[in-house]
């Protein structure tokens, strides 16, 4: 087992400054953090002379893969060091990288959760994005080029909702001050990440808003994602990327249903909760679920309706205490 | 007239310390920006020793009106200084405000459209938001407590769409996070101004996207807002504000169209494009309206569907040049 071997971001750097022939790895299902980190790492470490590139990840979607342009790693490339971004355990290898499971030669992530695999860890807890701590690091490499300041920018803003969750904190906006600063258009990035949806998106959330049902005076909604409308809209996957969080938009909705069907007799059951109300973990457990005070989700065997009373049942019965 | 004197930030916090008896007005259909600075504005010089107050604007909606509560100027308050925030023209002065036309003793502005109609104006017109230049005046003030913090919060990050827009700076960015460690909470914030919608104005963008028409192979996006979909939802204006920039956000549309029907045989035409690719201005004109390039909007007399085929025909003339 790799010792736990927390580096500084200072030491981060130096250890890389000292290495060569880098490979960067990224996890499954990869989101705006991993990829802005990987790419701007991977500019930086050539920026400083290095060879360095980003093993390709097959998931990654169209929205991401600009970033990596150029930077992925070619057919039969024998890295010497291997780094870990964002990748806080074993088990978010993608198939790809499993080859490297025991080869890590630094982790650089903010999860609290980070599993110490590597032989080298830089983690930060506090920080909202993996990319706050790449600024850190990268700046001590050298010079930061507008195109690295977009990728840790990317990195940042995609990772806090855009400075709206509250993961933010003032140095999540002095981070992406100084990278503003480094010369990039900011405002491409920012429409593309938060003010872009699919059209099968919008269709299905119309859709979702058509069949809401609202109870207890409006703080508690329901919406129902049915085989049928993906279907008929023929949405993928990407269209209906986190919408669970589509109900919980609505003004005065403390308690967010999102009732999906998998497959005819089984849903899949989100629930948002305002946990000073009610804790969302309690009412999935009592339907074989689980998961976090406000944020919890249960697999339920049955019709969508059937799905239905279980769970308001659940809701009424965690009520009751 | 008014001579016009332009304050620096440092000036205007003196000229507020010397004076006292303040009445601070916002503008009509007030936005964060005008009732965040008015609020922070109030309570810093409250902080300060002073007697101040804000005038009511009988526009505010629900989502402003909190902010102010427990400032407002009671019946006959008579001001020694009048202060006028975020408000660029006389005519943007409420009707009940209309008695300060003349009298304004400071304008404190980041329009560039400013008018100059008070007696001292103190401009930045390189700041996003009101707020971001009200901050450095009320630092100079004393301590900023979390009320006054959220207050001018509230005025920084709705004028920027939450650090989306293309006006939000670096500098606007370190003002958030100074502001953030006044020790308010800005997470409610944040989810009360930016994650939030009516139900009804869910009901009303799914039957836009519903109706949508996309033509050029995705690049123009056509939807209609018709009296009979208003009344069905039971919507008011403020569920259709800011209506016209549903259509913007659908992936790879350049050109968006949105048509509202006033009266049956009138339309309110909004044209958002690409202005690389398109003038949108140009082609209101030739509807008999105008605008900006990526930005403008006409009255066009005639069903939907003939508004419709006027927009396209105008597109057509325009792209031909």
């Amino acid at each position: 087992m790799a010792e736990r071997n927390n580096m500084t971001a200072l030491e981060a750097a130096e250890f890389l400054k000292a290495h060569d022939g880098y490979l960067i790895l990224t996890h499954v299902r990869p989101d705006g953090d991993t990829i802005g980190c990987a790419a701007g790492l991977c500019r930086a470490l050539r920026q400083a002379g290095k060879e360095a590139y980003v093993l390709e990840n097959p998931e990654a979607t169209s929205l991401f893969t600009p970033y990596l342009e150029g930077l992925l790693s070619p057919q039969g490339y024998e890295p010497d060091t291997v780094v870990a971004v964002d990748m806080a355990a074993r088990g978010l290898f993608p198939e790809n990288a499993k080859q490297y499971l025991e080869g890590v030669d630094l982790t650089i992530d903010h999860h609290p959760s980070q599993e110490f695999y590597a032989q080298n860890t830089c983690l930060d807890a506090g920080r909202a994005a993996c990319g706050e701590l790449m600024y850190d690091i990268v700046q001590l490499l050298g010079g930061i080029t507008p195109e690295i300041g977009e990728a840790l920018y990317v990195a940042v803003s995609t990772d806090c909702g855009c400075f709206v969750y509250s993961n933010t904190t003032p140095a999540t906006h002095r981070v992406a001050a100084q990278l503003m600063e480094t010369g990039f258009d900011p405002y491409p990035v920012n429409r593309r990440h938060f003010r872009t949806k699919s059209f099968k998106r919008l269709k299905i959330e119309g859709m979702l808003a058509a069949g809401m049902e609202l109870r207890d005076n409006g703080q508690t909604a329901l919406v129902f994602l049915t085989l049928d409308m993906l279907r008929e809209v023929g949405a993928e996957e990407r269209d209906i990327d986190d919408i669970s969080a589509f109900v919980g938009q609505v003004e005065g909705v403390k308690n967010g249903i999102t009732l999906r069907e998998l497959r005819p007799g089984e849903c899949k059951l989100s629930l948002r909760t305002d946990p000073g109300d009610l804790n969302a973990s309690a009412v999935c457990a009592l339907l074989g679920g689980g998961g976090h005070a406000a944020a919890a989700g249960a697999t339920i065997e049955g019709t969508m309706m059937e799905a239905r009373q279980a769970v308001l049942e659940a809701m009424e019965t965690v009520r009751k205490g």
